[in-house]
């Protein structure tokens, strides 16, 4: 792939470009600890995120209709709340919160300068299966600047439903192939290749916390496998 | 309106934010010379633009599908082209050139540092008939920052009708009443307040060029009247 066969580069955000375990990791202690609640934060953030993939699938296999992100984040927490035993020690408030705390997660520290650099060469935008509202304010909130923000949910599915990144091409008016998908997870760079756009792996070894084991690019195949934004950038001659 | 009531600004971009009619008539004068065609630019510009809203009217009334701006706006041409007597002169790829002049436009002095202030207070986003594609060229040419980018085209109509708001506000997760529309336009001030949006009329007086009489303020009735985005920002408190 050569950097003049691209003229769009596509984002995926959580873990790609923010650290969501920690950020709702610190999150969870932080609600538990003001309620007085003991609960395994890691663990629980961990189960909350492992809920992810399996209840978009139901919405992109058409076993429910189209359910917006924040939706099934609160559905699994309840679940889980239940299972770790502390479901009583969750009011209605805490649990806003808490599926309030993936509209603010910490950017990777590459992320930032990475884009702007990026962005001098290509347009760059965000596609990820979080809500155009999440995304907006959780892309602002981390400081990172994209030429524009592209959801799932303009699709009314999910990643790796192949409409999520068709969407995403007939929205900015470009070929398939002159899209860049940047992805730290399989799923996605497959998704994104079966629909035909480019596919950059971008490993974040510590997506998943340090005790759990993240995506490697080795596993995928793609067009281009780097460990940083900026690796990225000096590989498309930015 | 207090600020304290409004959560999202979002700026109408043709006029508005800005300056089409300078932008326009320069990119048909300068390919007419470029071609040796002898045609007044502006004449030309104006009568191009007067076709806008009736050429929306018709997608949005049903009297025909969902088009793209950017065919409605190569139909327009063609028509002016011949009434101006000069269709011969403009092969296919002078056309597709001025339909591509509407995506980079001079953003009037004030917009740039004045979306800065708003920005730290407000979520600020765009909020046009334009493409989703054109607006993220267009915005980003002209060094203007806008948290999101919202297109009419995402609720498949066109401003005034109150779906293409309500698409924004649906999309933005945020109460009809605490969205702030900006525009330059009676039609677009009237549609947004029709829609349960407030509303800010940015007046532009040399957005139909020194020939034409532009919108004013005291002929439609809104939340707030100013003459600058620095204004508007002053306004509410930034």
């Amino acid at each position: 792939m050569r950097a003049d066969e691209v003229d769009v580069v596509a984002l995926d955000v959580f873990g790609t470009t923010v650290d969501w375990w920690t950020g709702i990791t610190g999150r969870i202690a932080e609600i538990a600890a003001a309620g007085g609640v003991d609960v395994d934060a890691a663990a629980l953030a961990g189960a909350w995120r492992d809920r992810y993939l399996p209840s978009m699938a139901r919405v992109r296999d058409g076993e429910r209709p189209w359910t917006p992100l924040d939706t099934l984040h609160r559905e699994s927490l309840d679940d889980l709340l239940e299972a770790f035993g502390v479901a009583d020690r969750f009011d209605e408030q805490p649990r806003r919160e808490l599926v309030r705390g993936w509209y603010r997660l910490p950017a990777w520290e590459d992320v930032a300068d990475g884009l702007e650099r990026l962005r001098e060469r290509f347009l760059v935008v965000a596609l990820s299966n979080g809500g155009f509202g999440l995304l907006t304010r959780l892309t602002k909130d981390a400081g990172l600047r994209f030429d524009a923000i592209v959801s799932s949910e303009l699709a009314r599915t999910y990643k790796p439903d192949p409409a999520a990144y068709r969407t995403a091409v007939d929205l900015l008016g470009v070929e398939p192939a002159r899209m860049l998908m940047v992805a730290c997870h399989g799923w996605d760079i497959a998704g994104a290749a079966n629909a035909g756009l480019r596919t950059a792996f971008l490993e974040r070894p510590g997506e998943k916390g340090p005790q759990r084991v993240a995506d490697r690019a080795a596993d995928t195949p793609s067009d281009l496998a780097v460990r940083s934004v900026h690796e990225l950038a000096t590989a498309l001659g930015c």
